[in-house]
């Protein structure tokens, strides 16, 4: 196909659920893209392709950087790929990539041998963006892969900021990646973020560093018979594993396979599905207003006077909030 | 004073910074009133009360119904009045009052015996209202109660829905009252708040119950080991408590003025109630914006529509908030 020549919908769509890899980058591509035109053609395709999705399973994969999810996430999709004939898509949320340069899946050397297998598709992170932008090209970019019959749908987050809150927000089961020995190895790690986790893995539980593992997972599975009940009535699982070996890849596919049944037999699976879209719509509506402020000069520049005044204690955050909003609908109506 | 006479915001401001608890309290109940003549004095009188306030320990007290959390609040201001002189002021935050009818500090047969003593001002939650505004009443309050010279401000919460996080996000202590034996008892805390406790104590520490008591703080303080690291490099502490033989009041004062003395000197205390402003800013704003949404017939009326779309899988998180944004900003043109 020449490159630039126009492309339907209809043809993007065929593509898609064809199995033709090419059009489906194009098409996420397209979904990636800031450009009005391309835009407005994504919207049709993500819509075209809202009906044939869902039929999967989300995986959100955290952990600190240095945990080891990229090699971690290789193992993994070479076994399901191996022993379970999945098919696999692998997606990235890292708003910071454009900041940080070490992109997670950025590096093209890395995940080299799950790159190569059939039925296998991994997509870096799109960069330079906000964690707004970034979500959402993630959440529909979930949608082309699932209608190209992807059945596997693994995230990968960069494991700081915002970008756990934003993935956990986005999938069925959510997986935290630790190493033995708790302290400085948690830094960066939001707090709130454990008691989140559908299953945690002691991660490198090789070598030397085996019993440490396990040892650790013991205590951290006695830490999480602590927290609050899952509301989906699961009881949150703790292993070890490693992506060297590849030990412990069948337990955490067993276990991500007992949370789905157990919990599409009681709804809850569903149920988190819709009020996950419910709060991306609440969250775009709130991105959006966000945006308009800090577009305009005029509401940027009162936005920081009235934050100025509200940390020193001038105004209260009431005040400075219908200030502010008095602004914003003047705005709107000059507009 | 005769009733319904006019009150100036100056008398207000003398009767609150003179120790008239009267007025204090007349204040609180303008401040609390939704009519649009007493919001106008309500405010002005928080604005004056501004500069006078934030000289106070602000502690926030949670746990599920049922962990005692009156009868340690009450123990515990005790302890605070007879032995450090402490004024102090209980509010309580229970967005749910009106619903569940059984309003925390609403009974008046409660804390009978701190609500005598004097030095002590307690103000039971304003019912019938959103979280939204419970939280805004009561976070101008504490403005008024820090002015009237309260140096100790307990906050309550109902330890359901979201009153944990609102109250989190408005005191510079979080104190999470816990039972002994994990499971049942904890359901009902959201999860993630057991992450964000700066103490978490064992309460019902008494007779029989001592021991058990003791062996659970012992596995929380393992748990919170592994927790991810304090924002304010405070290491969050456990331990137990009895409300009713006043065992453990003395160690929660005195690790609360650790606290204190430790985010004081890193300026942690500080930053921390500056981002508490500028989030209840956003809030608010946040707040006003779904409330014109829910007002407007017209508006509401798409919302479930655009909602139901969603949630049937016929249209997108996005698509669905720019229809939405859509309608709101030609609401406010035409408004």
């Amino acid at each position: 196909m020449a490159r630039g020549r126009h492309i339907s919908v209809d043809a993007y769509l065929q593509g898609i659920t064809g199995g033709d890899i090419a059009m489906l980058a194009r098409a996420i591509t397209l979904v990636e893209s800031t450009l009005p035109q391309h835009r407005e053609t994504a919207e049709q395709i993500v819509e075209q392709c809202l009906p044939l999705s869902g039929n999967s399973v989300r995986i959100g994969v955290t952990g600190v950087p240095g945990v080891g999810k990229s090699s971690f996430i290789e193992k993994f999709g070479i076994y399901l790929s191996e022993n379970h004939q999945k098919k696999i898509a692998v997606l990235a949320v890292d708003p910071t990539s454009s900041i940080s340069k070490g992109s997670i899946l950025g590096d093209k050397t890395r995940m080299e041998q799950l790159s190569v297998l059939p039925n296998v598709f991994i997509r870096p992170s799109p960069s330079g963006q906000s964690l707004g932008g970034v979500t959402r090209r993630t959440r529909e970019t979930i949608y082309l892969c699932e209608a190209a019959g992807y059945d596997t749908i693994i995230v990968e987050t960069v494991g700081v900021g915002q970008s756990e809150t934003a993935v956990h927000s986005m999938v069925d089961f959510f997986l935290l990646l630790m190493l033995s020995g708790a302290g400085d190895e948690l830094q960066g790690i939001k707090r709130g973020i454990m008691e989140m986790a559908d299953a945690l893995m002691i991660n490198k539980a090789d070598g030397d560093n085996a019993d440490r593992a396990k040892r650790a997972a013991v205590e951290y599975r006695r830490a999480m018979h602590l927290f609050p009940p899952h509301p989906g009535g699961w009881t949150p699982q703790t292993g070890t594993c490693s992506a060297l070996t590849g030990a412990g890849m069948e337990t955490v596919w067993q276990l991500i396979e007992d949370y789905r049944q157990q919990t599409q037999a009681n709804q809850y699976f569903y149920e988190k599905r819709k009020s996950q879209s419910v709060y991306w719509m609440e969250e775009t509506i709130q991105d959006h207003i966000r945006m308009l402020f800090f577009r305009q000069e005029k509401l940027k520049a009162a936005y920081d006077t009235y934050k100025e005044a509200l940390v020193q204690g001038r105004i209260t955050s009431y005040k400075a909030a219908a200030a502010l909003l008095q602004l914003f609908t003047e705005h709107i109506r000059n507009s």
